[in-house]
């Protein structure tokens, strides 16, 4: 079974905004068992619209669409697909009743309602309409010659709704989908080609209904076994026998055997644990606090940190000595230690993580150029520090400061709990 | 002058990973006068990725192509694009000159380089090769009938790098682009219907050669002005005349006058008045504090804060009162003052922002459901607060509360600054 996405719309061709949504759509078809042939993103043209579906409709069998409903004169999805499959537009009640309930809330009265508004409620007359609990733009589902259109609205939590709560359990009921069960592991500090070399035996031996697939990413790489069958239970047993071979021969370097984040695994691990943790930050500037703090039920173990730019900061948040910084620099192994320990014994937390570095682009001197962090992980009995030399784009550092924290506390933690 | 991106390989189509890189590279075109038609994200397949280039030669003058440069045995653009030019592959000096630089660079020695690794020198034969500074797959240039083609890595900073230094120089030199200027207007707080009728009679006496486009994104319109002409003195004359008016018809909406990002329009305002700037963030848990990071020359006024999770840290940290947080709860405007006046007081900050709130899925109750957020901006003399109710959405509700909290400073600075 076969998906092709389409984004209509100036905002991603022009730059302006990322696509975000498609990866979003293509992980949930992924795990019902749909796989996406390609992602088509088009402008608010129509002849382009009508190429792009004529052209997905001989590739796949599902075809997602999203953009172009919004009220305004570039907004042309539902008027090209009434022209592509040849019908007119009609006024759809519940359509309006969503419209003008919304209208109500915002307002507190119709009155002042527009026509514009409630065009909003005007779909084509072949199409089912899906409600759209967060947007006034109603889903249109289409079933015509053996293929599925689904049109959603560009904006992404109106989609995402759409998508859980409406089309998947649509598409599951209407199509018949195989069974398709994957199994994520986590591993990190390892390279992919060295992982493949030390599993190579079990891959071979892997049915041709079970795929194994290496997907890397920054200092982690995941293996995803995924795979495909008629009987749930027997697939099931299948795939966790050979994820357990993979996980017994790839040892240390596995984190988690679910597809969840690094910095999730490690609040899971802690949490079970009942062991907590803060951060002192300043080069990554919030944003390892931020990647944890992202996730449902961090608080349990994320008591919280400083960001801590200013060395006054440094000084008045962690304890770090000013005679530290002012010998040492605020970029060295002396000022991060201080900082982590200080973490550890202001915050009171069991585990803390501390960074400081020269994000770049300026900054940067001879001996500490551009791209040099120190990074600390302490839990109040043993301190390790590292420094990094990374290169001089500025959010990449951060980005590359903040994994590889989060991989130097998960070595910490392997070491004390199981 | 028309632009298709393809982007080739399977980490897309199954959501692993966001395609960044063509927002980076539709940007980067658009600014130089290429408008790109669609961005196509196609499988690790010989025949689709055939059927891509040539549905895109039909649509666009340039087409770039991402991804597929990799060793492994899925990477298969280099040997798809011969096919697609019916080439040979050839071995290049310069590009085998790249790779064993990098393989010494990493290993120290050339002594265990394995064919894989020298076979990323291979390239049709009649492509231009583009040096890879960044990686050992080397970018690939094609002039051929009349349209570029242009193969880079998938690898974002590879790609990045590749087409600030090279393909955009290059593709200014060999192609006759008009001139093109834009001028983004940012502002804040009003909606984009609002925007429209308030300029309507501007915008209605704009000149063919000039468009102006609505961009919104979560409570700001950014409005951009685009002129297309082959004087760039006269053009810019008149953008900046017809966006005087818009900006001065506007008035207190608008932020900025450059296309930046909210925050990065604060720091500015900010810089200039030589004012200092801390946070103290609860709910949004570092987010805040890694918008205005992630910019170059943050530090000049941003000088940190703290990322109090823990009632406990908001004492510590804040100085919030006991008393307050179980008289009224830790989401209450009581609080957020406390912290707010707290963080200036402490960090020592002209200014500051609080933000406490539940940001869900767990946590809420009848009287603070899940999306109740209290935000507080302080200068010392003056603090405002108020009280949002988002939706039950985590990661919107984290971002909708640092774009409130940051138009609400915004708004506080406008009316002490210039």
């Amino acid at each position: 079974m076969l998906a092709e996405i389409i984004t209509i719309g100036d905002e991603i061709l022009i730059g302006q905004i990322v696509d975000t949504n498609s990866a979003f759509i293509a992980q949930q078809l992924n795990a019902i068992g749909i796989r996406v042939k390609q992602i088509s993103s088009v402008s608010d043209d129509k002849g382009h619209i009508l190429t792009a579906l004529a052209e997905a409709k001989n590739r796949a069998d599902v075809i997602l669409i999203t953009g172009g409903l919004g009220p305004t004169k570039d907004d042309i999805t539902k008027k090209t697909l009434a022209e592509y499959f040849d019908v007119g537009l009609i006024e759809n009640k519940d359509a309006l009743a969503n419209v003008e309930a919304i209208f109500l809330r915002l307002r507190g009265t119709l009155t002042n309602m527009l026509d514009v508004n409630k065009q909003q409620a005007l779909v084509p007359e072949n199409c089912e309409v899906i409600l759209n609990k967060n947007g006034t733009a109603p889903g249109m589902w289409f079933n015509v010659d053996g293929k599925i259109y689904m049109s959603m609205p560009g904006v992404p939590h109106e989609m995402m709704y759409m998508m859980e709560d409406s089309v998947i359990p649509k598409l599951k009921a209407t199509l018949k989908l195989p069974v398709i069960i994957h199994k994520t592991i986590l591993t990190a500090g390892e390279g992919e080609s060295y992982l493949a070399q030390k599993i190579e035996d079990i891959e071979d031996s892997l049915p041709s209904h079970i795929k194994l697939a290496y997907l890397p990413k920054l200092g982690q790489v995941r293996l995803r076994l995924s795979g495909y069958g008629e009987d749930a239970i027997t697939l099931k047993q299948e795939i966790d026998t050979f994820a357990a071979r993979i996980v017994e021969r790839v040892g240390n370097a596995v984190i988690a055997q679910e597809d969840i984040p690094l910095e999730k695994a490690i609040l899971n691990k802690m949490g079970a644990n009942g062991l907590t943790l803060s951060v002192a930050e300043s080069c990554t500037g919030g944003y390892i606090s931020h990647l944890f703090t992202q996730h449902p039920g961090a608080s349990k173990v994320f008591l919280g940190g400083g960001v801590t730019y200013a060395n006054e900061l440094k000084e008045e948040l962690l304890g770090v000595k000013s005679a530290t910084i002012s010998q040492y620099g605020a970029v060295s192994g002396e000022t991060v230690t201080e900082m982590v320990e200080g973490a550890v014994k202001h915050f009171k937390s069991d585990y803390a993580i501390a960074v400081t570095g020269i994000a770049g682009p300026d900054g940067g001197t001879e001996d500490k150029p551009v791209g040099t962090v120190w990074i600390g992980v302490s839990n109040g009995g043993k301190t390790q520090i590292k420094k990094f030399t990374f290169g001089n784009k500025r959010v990449q550092n951060i980005e590359r400061s903040a994994i590889s924290a989060l991989s130097m506390l998960n070595t910490l933690l392997g070491e004390n709990i199981k």
